[in-house]
């Protein structure tokens, strides 16, 4: 099972840290991210959408952080990491959404502009970021873990470009819960960190 | 099971869309959305992101569009509308990070910003739609449906704001095999349409 990675990025990081903490084996391919090497065949090919992370296990090939996520977890970790059920499936959906747009566009881009030089409106990903960060922090406050009550992929998903929000610019330091939640992540059994985390 | 609803909002019709076509029955709740009425309680204890659509059934309280077709087709619809399998959800899941990000920054906030008078960045959300509708073309080129090659919540979550495209702006008439889709889509039994669609 083919990862194509970069190690910067907080989207592949996503899947790395998800692969650890589950114990799944993954084929971790470097892609030269600068060279463009994703936007080119035969990568482009596997994904026309010219981003990483991509999965390629056998016929499968996905395209998407958290698709991979929920790939990994349905195949490979059982129920642990992404419940079965309609009510707890959706409760996980729901951070995916939150990770895909919130997240990605506030501190997530913030870090973008800050770190690798992206053309994005700065003021606008700050907005997004204090909009979204005290909503995670005032979920915390009343439950360790984003989703289930326990450890799930919400977690995986969220955590990386939560965690990374210093480097956009925008500190933790007014988030106690998630500060708290960022220390139970890091203290997993498996944990893998990333540069800037 | 109910549903707080806009007959405006894109995102609450992709519940009452998939709703219509699953034959699942929603009690529909009009929200008083001008009057801010979610972002009150009752309404945002249930939602503290003070969004809609918002579903509740009975101990049950989704707040995210995608996460309510995941749980109404995971609990009401059998695998008919969401796979089962690893690869078929995931590959389910990679259109639904699309709905709620790509689709909603794009042509939903195009949108927005003519029907609503939001006050984002009009030139943005062009931006981003002339880099995701092209992508999501091509991609319908090869399969008549978005994911698992038949309907499934992936359609459901895409259409309205690609449907919706030319209310904020932006033409799909470069985008043949979107409007094939979007006639395939509208011709499937028990389909319901919304102002603009």
């Amino acid at each position: 099972m083919k990862l194509y990675d970069l190690e910067l990025s907080g989207n592949c990081y996503k899947v790395r840290l998800f692969a650890a903490l589950a114990r799944i084996p993954l084929d971790v391919v470097p892609v030269d991210f600068l060279g463009g090497e994703h936007k080119r065949p035969p990568l482009s090919d596997l994904n026309p959408w010219g981003e990483i992370p991509v999965l390629v296990d056998g016929d499968v090939v996905l395209r998407d952080s958290h698709a991979i996520l929920v790939y990994l977890a349905s195949r490979h970790g059982g129920a642990a990491w992404l419940p079965g059920d309609p009510a707890g499936l959706a409760e996980v959906v729901q951070w995916l959404s939150t990770a895909a747009n919130e997240v990605q566009n506030g501190p997530c881009a913030a870090r973008l502009v800050d770190k690798f030089g992206y053309g994005l409106d700065k003021a606008e990903t700050i907005r997004r970021s204090l909009r979204i960060l005290p909503l995670i922090d005032a979920h915390l406050a009343a439950s360790a873990w984003l989703a289930a009550g326990r450890p799930t992929i919400a977690d995986c998903a969220v955590f990386p470009y939560v965690a990374l929000a210093p480097e956009g610019g925008v500190s933790l330091e007014p988030y106690g819960n998630i500060r708290s939640w960022i220390a139970r992540v890091k203290a997993l059994p498996n944990f893998l960190p990333m540069p800037g985390v």
